[in-house]
């Protein structure tokens, strides 16, 4: 991908989502020693930066793919984004998730006008409903992270971050199936001034870690994090934008998810889920890093149960 | 006050403080029929607008008085507010507490450098205690919401919100001491283009409801409300403006405050203390006030405790 496709993404999908805010926090710099923008995915249309990926890949289609409409498999924000991305735009969107899939995930597709179509909760049953859905109606498969359209679609919240702070030595991110950090990583590289970007990831899903030092794709035995939005894996369209551009990726435990979620609620008050958290933690733990160095960190969405909290 | 008065402490306070971002959320606008602008002092330094008014008054004594401290009786955010205010100016900040204060609210004075006085949990041993401190170190008593130079300061959050949207039709408020309410009364008054002033307050501490009734200073006979920054009264410096300048009250109940603040925070995403849920809680009991108006609405604060939401 060239930097002329990210700035033709960025203007595609401008009128269709936030420039969202950067917000900064006194208390936070003099904790990490470091100056920290923080790039609020989680004030983003339907609460995550998916929203832009989902646009773009959308915008994307021919008139005549749009007619037919666009299905993914997905239970988290991918599902809402795309739903609410294809109703914006006047396309019809199913959605597959699993029958075990929260009501509350499944309450949100609706709202936004997303046909739900339930399977059973095994990624081959999903992959084979989709495959059903895609013969039945000629509608699109638009993969949640592993589809170069939203690939892009992602990079732009790093782009807008640079364009208002163009010095910025290092962005960080949460990996979980690949498609922001490698958009975030495409961004830097084409925008940024020598910008390394690094990744936050869960002890309990490393497969983004092993895989970079394996060379190939590696998956999670088990998905035991409070991190939901990261369990997935990488694709064969992200690993190799991954590979090339980014730096390192940091592991943290659950605990300091928590404790990093904890410190943004309370000393920023702005809401953020424990995905989001990940790229924070990352900065907590290894702050010898990012010592007096202008970080950019992506929060990425703000979708959390209320109800349920670690607190 | 006159509106160049309102200009000057402006200039004055802005080094001091954040120029707050303004929020505006379309789901929200489609629920009430109306275009609202939520200016977030809860992102403002120490997490309330208290900030404005104490630094305003700390600002305004000579050199001489800010050797000898200031002095105040709050366990909310006016406590924090005048400690942080006092410390960014090089001053001493004597805070007046109840002893029965949760141990949280103390902490959070400490951390920004107040010193504590305990005393017993009576308004006339709060007095008491005050007075015996400014007798004792020389220091200037300043009121959490009946002191004009606090009025004006916290009228400079209506002065920004109006900078931005000088044709806001209303703005709506939390009641609690007065100080927020006159303040923005006057700002409305100088910088709007006949801009109405609302207030919300809970049936359970309605003393400012009451008081524009009988048009005398009523007080509360129970505070049991949520909306723990509302509990206090009118005073008479506050009261006389808010005669002249603010519309009307809206009293609201504690299922609607709960609601409200559940919808600010699933919908955007931000952290707010309950008692800033109550102007939007009076937006959506009055809704047909708003019906198609501009209205901006100011989130008071973000101070809460994680560990004891209502949700």
């Amino acid at each position: 991908m060239q930097k002329e496709d990210l700035v033709e993404c960025h203007k595609r999908i401008t009128p269709f989502v936030h420039n969202t805010p950067i917000h900064t926090s006194r208390l936070l710099d003099r904790i990490v020693d470091a100056s920290l923008f923080f790039k609020c995915e989680n004030f983003q249309r339907m609460g995550a930066y998916k929203m832009r990926g989902a646009t773009n890949a959308i915008l994307q289609l021919t008139n005549e793919q749009r007619k037919k409409g666009v299905v993914t498999h997905s239970s988290g924000n991918f599902a809402q984004a795309l739903s609410l991305a294809a109703k914006s735009l006047g396309v019809k969107a199913y959605i597959v998730m699993p029958s075990s899939a929260p009501q509350v995930k499944k309450d949100a597709v609706k709202e936004y006008s997303g046909t739900i179509i339930e399977c059973e909760p095994t990624l081959e049953a999903r992959k084979a409903m989709a495959d059903r859905i895609q013969t039945e109606t000629g509608a699109t498969f638009i993969h949640p992270s592993n589809d170069l359209n939203v690939i892009a679609g992602q990079g732009t919240a790093c782009m807008e971050l640079l364009q208002e702070h163009p010095d910025l030595d290092i962005v960080v991110v949460p990996v979980g199936g690949g498609g922001l950090i490698a958009g975030t990583a495409l961004a830097a590289h084409y925008f940024g001034e020598n910008c390394k970007v690094i990744g936050g990831e869960p002890f309990e899903v490393d497969d983004a870690y092993r895989s970079l030092l394996s060379g190939k794709i590696e998956s999670n035995e088990s998905t035991n994090t409070i991190a939901d939005g990261l369990k997935t894996q990488l694709g064969d369209k992200n690993f190799p934008l991954i590979q090339k551009y980014v730096d390192r990726i940091i592991r943290v435990n659950e605990e300091e998810i928590i404790e990093a979620m904890r410190l943004l609620w309370e000393r920023m008050k702005i809401i953020i889920e424990p995905s989001s958290a990940v790229a924070f933690a990352a900065v907590l733990r290894e702050k010898d890093i990012f010592k007096n160095k202008k970080v950019g960190i992506i929060i990425s969405g703000g979708n959390v149960d209320l109800k349920n909290l670690p607190f």
